[in-house]
């Protein structure tokens, strides 16, 4: 693991670093931010997966989340959105395939299976690599996101109820097989059988009954990917259906942009903190 | 003026206009950010200069401004650092020269004089135009800025003190004639006239027995720009021989950047409200 930048801002540290990943065969990249109480005892971590396009860099610049993660002692770990360099597979005109938008699954096809193992990377890997290597506290994560990484963070937290304390998400991509842009990507990466594609689809996840963790999700009214691209009516619909609990918010006026981000993501950490960080507390009072 | 982007952010607008502008000869744009109280009755502004290379995107997006500045009810007015356009001169092999580099002062040299009128611009042209066009109190202004910001933000309010209510600065260029970027810039655009030069330099102005209004400074001991650039302790130095009240601080591993500003710009909003907020709702109540 190699630093690459070290930066101190509300007291704590945000700091880069890229690593040699075993699962995407290549080096990969994240960012951490570590709160001042990370200097005192280990902290609870939560997890942003990015959207579209992004890298490590636009949350971290853009949501000033980590305000919110020094005052409440939370890590904040924030990976790439895809496996890069020029030894990776890409789709050059595309910014919805290939680098950049890695869909947080594990590809099936060629070119992308070698490397495009994001789900595994995000799941297993990074943690194993976070705790390892850093004071955070193993048991205590949670896991937000944007667009396609909101998508990420709800695949994520279904398929790993015991794993993660708390989900949120920022506009996600909630089921992606009624997408334009799942479909396309999900042909890619997973291939022509649509059973597959319901592995890596938040709606189709809680349709074949996986059960959520407390989940909070924020969506703009002036959102432009919002009538096309989105449909959070459908995952609404099937935990309504299902009786399940979904803090689910229509925020007038907001965008798809970083700046809806930044005016909700204190709420968002404080959701999450409700999870993280009394139990923190008990472990470490 | 043409109103380029509006997009909500705490509960307020964040919006960008471009505008033909009488002082520069081009068009202009700047950013405004209004706070959910502007619905109700006309607010306080913070005019805030960026520094070099910046354009008005650079604050807006990265220093998390907006929450502290709807919190105290205070418009943000976030105005470009150069004239710009095909037409304006620029010095293309330079970062510190030209565009992205007007350093907010109102040259006299060919061929800067036309477009490069950045001190007028700021302290009498944009003023006049957003408080013609926009919902703010005309005589409740405070100034602030980063690094070649800051210098201008120490500037404005040293040679206007009846216009600001408070200046305050991060990392600011203190000192620009000891300084190779105050040196190589004021020489191209004031001439070789020195005295031209300490009409735009903080010390200077200071050492001539100008009066500083309440006034902010936070600097990063961890500044890469520190030691040969910005020299605070020249404006600290003439401040202590001639009894001026500053409220200066070393931040101790902070650097130049925006996490930096971000990591302090709540309390610079602070400070400016208590001279901005007070008086507006003794106007307003």
């Amino acid at each position: 693991m190699k630093q690459l930048e070290r930066v101190k801002e509300f007291d704590g540290w945000l700091m880069r670093y890229s690593h040699d990943s075993a699962c995407c065969h290549c080096e990969m990249t994240f960012s951490i931010y570590l709160p001042p109480a990370a200097k005192e005892r280990p902290v609870p971590v939560i997890y942003w997966l990015s959207g579209l396009t992004c890298t490590d860099d636009n949350f971290r610049t853009k949501a000033g989340a980590q305000r919110y993660a020094a005052e409440l002692g939370i890590a904040l770990v924030i990976p790439d959105t895809s496996p890069r360099g020029d030894a990776v597979p890409d789709a050059v005109d595309r910014y919805d395939l290939g680098q950049g938008a890695g869909f947080y699954l594990n590809a099936s096809q060629e070119p992308w299976s070698r490397n495009y193992q994001m789900y595994d990377y995000i799941t297993q890997e990074l943690p194993t690599l976070i705790e390892t290597n850093f004071p955070v506290i193993e048991d205590l994560r949670s896991i937000s996101g944007h667009s396609m990484g909101g998508h990420g963070a709800l695949v994520c937290a279904l398929k790993n109820p015991s794993f993660y304390r708390s989900v949120s998400a920022f506009s996600p991509i909630c089921h992606p097989v009624a997408s334009a842009w799942g479909k396309t990507c999900f042909q890619a990466y997973l291939g022509g059988d649509e059973k597959r594609w319901r592995e890596f689809d938040a709606t189709e996840l809680l349709i074949d009954k996986a059960e959520l963790l407390p989940c909070k999700i924020d969506q703009g009214t002036e959102d432009e990917f919002l009538a096309d691209y989105l449909f959070p009516q459908h995952l609404v619909s099937v935990c309504e259906k299902r009786g399940i609990a979904l803090n689910f918010m229509y925020r007038q006026e907001y965008d798809h942009g970083y700046h809806f981000v930044a005016s909700f993501i204190g709420e968002h950490l404080a959701f999450h903190a409700q999870y993280l960080t009394s139990m923190a507390s008990s472990n470490w009072e």
